[in-house]
């Protein structure tokens, strides 16, 4: 079968490789749609950071691995003891392993396993593979009204819930989206599915503006135009707003934003920051304002993406489009340059 | 009457001015004791960051000012309409004014008010005085088992408590003081107070240790010997400390604090940072860690802090000395120096 195999920075291939089998407590699956993410573009023009080049502490992967962790598919066969899903289901995939022993994954927070590791970067397979295995537990039935499509970006959306969920956001407070890439754009449904309908989008950028405008965000504004600390407190009689995201991954984006804050308001980093950034701890003094990671997703986050979805809050519409395998590069060069939004690799 | 008064940096004279009186709404003090801290020192060796050069816009006061925010006295007189305190009465000062209209006002975070004065350092007067006049809302009366030594050491007492409560933290959690200087000191206490019973204090100073451990503090580390990551997985089976407190003020406290996390655990910054720091948020992303900043305090913090002092859960022996008003300038010399701890000046 054909799979995209990473081997190094600026060298991903499409290889045959042997297709693989289910083993006892495994699931196979025919992959529909594979969703190419920021962090994928990053170990291809930058460096490894979720790809491991010595043997991963968790699944004993290293480079070269299989690509793809944003994924949905049709289980084709299953092993020995699986029961929660059959052949024919249409599924959702949760890419992380998690090692159930560590004192994170002890204390109930496995998103921050000590060990994470990710199928389609540190794991055994990929979603860029015509087919793939995993253990049953990272397997998520799909209702029939959603379709693959909506399937292969539950993995980004849960991350956008997980982020809203840890805010503690509640109605009628304001929400400020500083980035408007995907992340953003999940943002804006998790957001909006909690109820949340004071939102401010930022975004330099007039095309995802635009986007986010089309699905429905009525105060969407340029940074480079308007501050972002102007705009919240004008929507909300001086106060600022209760969470600032952070989806654009830039020092920038948090030291506005805690700008923007109302008292003990949080500024919530989902992005992925490729840089150190400059911080007085002062500038969060004055208004005893927080700054909050958030890190992939839980099971419940995946639950809650899936339920929102068959509600039909969350839409691929104006913001996502496909493209065949053997375009993977081209599309990396796209996203790269801001052309495209989010593509979906039809397997 | 004697008072410190402020006029720039490495200018702070004892001037002879005239006696306050109280006006309506006012209460006149004469003052027993006043704490020297952190602030004033760097008012008077940096720069001015709370004394105002121009007027500052809550209380339209500028330099020069009068000296002095964390003190005690005896009340020896009432203007007109005062209803809770009467000649006579023992009190501790809350010294800031807060402006009752601005949007953190309104949303009830008044120690975030956005024009915060202080007593001493931005308002009518200051504890460096024989005498002083306050609004009523700002003295606490001391019930008769606490002593006026004790109430001059409310105000940085109720600095800790403030950053314990607003920390979460619960009994069976570990917390780490990083910084044991009077804020350090205080946190241990009010930990206490809050029935936590795991606590790392950490410090390079050996005197500073040396104090806690007199206070009763025992697992006190020297950060330069023991990795404060690894004394706090060593205390919780591998899992850290629920919150760091950083009342060091120093960017390394909080970069050490975020290693020694928990999972979702909080670094809790309660010093004023000289400086920026560096700080790559990935950090915070692998634990979904939190930095968390603790400004001042609020009426209820009084409360709890003096209902804690008539409890005899804090007390100034081992940390706390006394010097006269002449030796305001020598005393700020031996603080910097780090030879003594705490010192209250008795007027
Ligand atoms: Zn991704
Ligand atoms: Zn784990
Ligand atoms: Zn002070
Ligand atoms: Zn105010």
């Amino acid at each position: 079968m054909r799979s995209a195999i990473y081997y190094r920075p600026h060298d991903i291939r499409i290889d045959d490789v042997s297709e693989p089998a289910a083993g006892p407590g495994q699931v196979k699956l025919r992959v529909a749609h594979n969703g190419v993410c920021g962090s994928d573009l990053h170990e291809y023009y930058s460096s490894e950071t979720f790809v491991p080049v010595e043997p991963h502490p968790q699944t004993g992967v290293k480079a070269p691995v299989a690509l793809g962790h944003e994924f949905s598919g049709t289980v084709v066969a299953v092993g020995e003891g699986v029961t929660t899903v059959a052949d024919g289901d249409r599924v959702a995939v949760r890419p992380t392993y998690t090692c159930g022993e560590c004192p994170s994954c002890r204390a109930g927070a496995p998103n921050t396993c000590r060990v994470l590791a990710f199928h389609g970067l540190s794991g055994h397979g990929g979603g860029l593979s015509e087919y793939t295995v995993l253990p049953e537990s990272m397997v998520f039935p799909l209702p029939d009204t959603v379709s693959l499509e909506l399937g292969a970006l539950v993995e980004p959306m849960a991350v956008s819930y997980h982020a809203v969920e840890l805010s503690g956001i509640q109605p009628g407070q304001l929400a400020v989206i500083a980035g408007l890439g995907p992340i953003g754009v999940g943002l804006f449904f998790a957001l909006r599915a909690a109820g949340i309908t004071d939102i401010i989008a930022s975004d330099p950028s007039a095309e995802r503006r635009a986007i986010l405008t089309g699905l429905g965000a009525r105060n969407v504004i340029d940074p480079t135009a308007t501050e972002v600390a102007v705009a919240a407190r004008g929507a909300t009689d001086g106060l600022g707003a209760h969470v600032v995201f952070d989806a654009a991954g830039v020092g920038e984006a948090i030291i506005t934003g805690i700008g923007a804050l109302a008292p003990r308001g949080k500024v919530v980093v989902v992005g992925i920051h490729e840089q150190a950034m400059e911080l007085n701890p002062v500038a969060l003094l004055l208004g005893e304002a927080q700054i909050v990671a958030s890190l992939v997703y839980t099971d419940d986050d995946y639950r809650q993406v899936i339920e929102s979805m068959a509600r039909g809050e969350i839409t691929g519409a104006g913001w996502v489009d496909h493209a065949p395998l053997d375009d993977l590069l081209e599309v990396y060069g796209q996203l790269r340059r801001g052309e495209r939004m989010k593509v979906l690799i039809d397997l």
